[in-house]
């Protein structure tokens, strides 16, 4: 039987999935990224589980997913979370595995692809896709295909400019990118920075450590700094994704990565704050929540050479 | 002969280009736009000019661009400066016209399509077109094709927020949108405020009133208050041009609008400032000029017909 494998290549898992033609996700499974030697052990780790959970004969296409920008070419020129640089994963692959169809695709883009496919984005044409994790990832789907952009930046929402109140670097190297703000890492940061300033009662005090997580829960039970500091990043999310729609103008954005696990109570608040950005249009894109979780880079990997 | 016209329809011009099907401009003209009455005589006007000027049989195609949003299915909410409200102009020009094809285009998104056909974005696959006049416009091609989006919004890169200490309201209702301060208009505010609020020696000073050719021409002779004003405005530019990058990642932004008369001088402002802002990727979009002028309208128009 033909069979396909997706690839999410991320800085602490990689994640497989073994596809169908249809779509039918048949086996999934994660190992630990060996990122050593600059990321040179992961290919074999890599190669090695396809060839254990996939016979040769059956073995059609391997889609990867990359957290890097990838360009047209297919060449990548750096992974920061992977200290990889300069490296074609196609090259790399194709030499373990001659006769199969291989694709590279940045990570955020297999997520948007693999929500279009299977996730809440099905039935739409147009889509921006933002994830919200350790940083803020990004893709832009336009008349149902992938915008790949000519210098790979095409999608990294993350890095629009948006808090020119910030005084540190971001990760890029600039100053008040969105990824500071909402990120899981921007919310704890803006938590603590809001809770040295002043002395409003918070039940975020108790602990000594806290997640994003733990803001958006303390935020849904009502505390009222809590509240805020969701709603100030959230803001600036808006803001963001007020640029992408005022350029791409998609259907829809559908909000994944770890922080969107808040659900519906997340996604009223960036809805809420997005519109007032929209004043040019009474029709404003919705904003929705993925629903493949972190099975989305798989689905969307294998996408890319299911075809 | 098979013809096709291109119309271009402006608050104080309808402009008019007859083309052959290679797209050479065979003839253009221009007639004072008369928008009483809600516009409705501008229909009249469209339609005597095009058959006082081209026998019925030669006719194949009208394209138009409108200077407002256009929905997918040819609909228009609303043209600010023309008090006209929701109408299809693809039926209105059916009537008198059923036998040709027409085609409705917004007027930013057809100088796109005319720079890409016939101006200084030839041979580019990727576009993003910015134009500074009255107001900021602009529109977004990729991969050879226009980026229409789903509520009309593409392109719209003047409405981009980018300035958090504007106070005053934006014609779209926003606040802080780069049509403020980018545009001619927006050049020529924050000159006289900046001159309100200091006492710096500047050459702007010696007129009663002057237009944002004439802050950058005082610019250009090394006036360094209206030096500061132009790299201040062309800032804010860049800025949303950054933000147009990390979504739709063109390979060339084509500067074009009146503005853009100011020609190498300013372009070399905004890619200086648009390099700063793109801090992931060490390649860049080149910012370059238009070269249609005010003809790419009707270039662009004729060519959603032309095909």
């Amino acid at each position: 039987m033909e069979k396909y494998v997706g690839v999410d290549v991320g800085g602490t898992n990689l994640k497989f999935g073994i596809f169908l033609s249809d779509g039918q996700l048949i086996k999934k499974w994660s190992i630990v990224t060996d990122y050593s030697d600059h990321g040179i052990h992961m290919w074999k780790q890599i190669c090695e589980e396809i060839n254990k959970n996939i016979e040769k004969k059956d073995l059609r296409g391997i889609g990867i997913g990359i957290p890097g920008p990838v360009l047209e070419n297919g060449f990548v020129e750096v992974c920061v979370n992977l200290d990889l640089h300069n490296f074609n994963p196609a090259s790399v692959l194709k030499e373990y595995f001659p006769d199969v169809e291989i694709a590279v695709v940045n990570d955020a883009n297999a997520a948007a692809l693999g929500e279009q496919w299977k996730g809440s984005g099905q039935g739409y044409r147009s889509i921006g896709m933002v994830t919200l994790g350790t940083g803020v990832g990004g893709a832009i789907i336009i008349d149902g295909k992938l915008c790949c952009g000519a210098n790979g930046l095409s999608g990294e929402i993350g890095h629009i400019r948006v808090n020119s109140d910030e005084k540190e670097e971001c990760t890029c190297g600039g100053v008040g990118c969105v990824d500071q703000i909402a990120s899981a890492t921007g919310i704890v940061r803006y938590a603590k920075k809001l809770l040295m300033e002043n002395d409003a009662e918070s039940s975020l005090r108790m602990k000594e450590e806290f997640t994003a997580e733990d803001v958006i829960n303390a935020a849904k039970a009502g505390d009222n700094v809590a509240e805020h500091i969701i709603n100030h990043c959230m803001k600036y999310l808006a803001k963001a994704l007020a640029a992408a729609a005022y350029i791409a103008d998609p259907e829809v954005f559908i909000i994944g990565g770890g922080v969107s696990n808040a659900g519906q109570y997340l996604i009223d608040i960036i809805q809420e704050s997005f519109n007032t950005y929209i004043t040019l249009s009474k029709k404003k894109a919705l904003i929705i929540k993925a629903s493949l979780g972190n099975d989305a880079g798989i689905y969307g990997a294998a996408k890319t050479v299911i075809g």
